[in-house]
């Protein structure tokens, strides 16, 4: 299977609603739209890369300074980092991290995925 | 650290010299350019992802079809089927694998990264 980024988006309605597009040695490759603030969260033993395909991305945190992403570049968060995800208009997202991380970490929202869904 | 694919690739002067631009629970984030054909190989325990950042790349099968991947397009080699990926023009690649992944697999050759080098 072929995944295309461009096409991968538009099977995805709504913003902050992860979609699972590749399944490797135990991680996930998630998209995803965002626009808005995500919430404070942390994901205790997971490492989370952030990759901007599409439009800007700004990783706020607790102690140290935000981290802006444009489209082609990515970062790292690593586990335990209390981190917020902002975009100021829709951005495009690719996550890469372990398959068993809830989107919200510690954190149980109205944005927590209940049911993982994929790109067909 | 923020990874800018663009200002990383300059960072590499070969062709099939694949960089360490990050790491997160285990699993490394390599980047490549490459051109021409690669040898064939498998990774025995190790699924490995190609998504193409620029260019076209094609990874050939001995059992299945070939796969083409062009700018925004991804897909993963399941561990132990043996692939060959052949650029005709340069490529710029973003590889996501387990860090312990060899390049070329079980085939000791003259491409085989023998010290590991990292993105700056």
């Amino acid at each position: 299977m072929v995944v295309d980024l461009d096409e991968a988006y538009e099977q995805i309605e709504s913003h902050w609603d992860p979609h699972v597009a590749g399944e490797l040695n135990g991680q996930h490759v998630k998209l995803a739209r965002v626009e808005g603030r995500f919430d404070w969260h942390h994901h205790a033993e997971s490492d989370e890369l952030f990759f901007v395909h599409e439009g800007e991305l700004t990783i706020r945190f607790r102690e140290t300074e935000d981290v802006t992403l444009r489209a082609g570049q990515f970062h790292v968060v690593p586990a335990g980092v209390e981190h917020r995800p902002v975009a100021e208009e829709e951005c495009r997202l690719l996550l890469f991290e372990p398959a068993e991380t809830r989107n919200t970490g510690n954190v149980e929202s109205e944005k927590t995925v209940q049911e993982e869904k994929h790109i067909e």
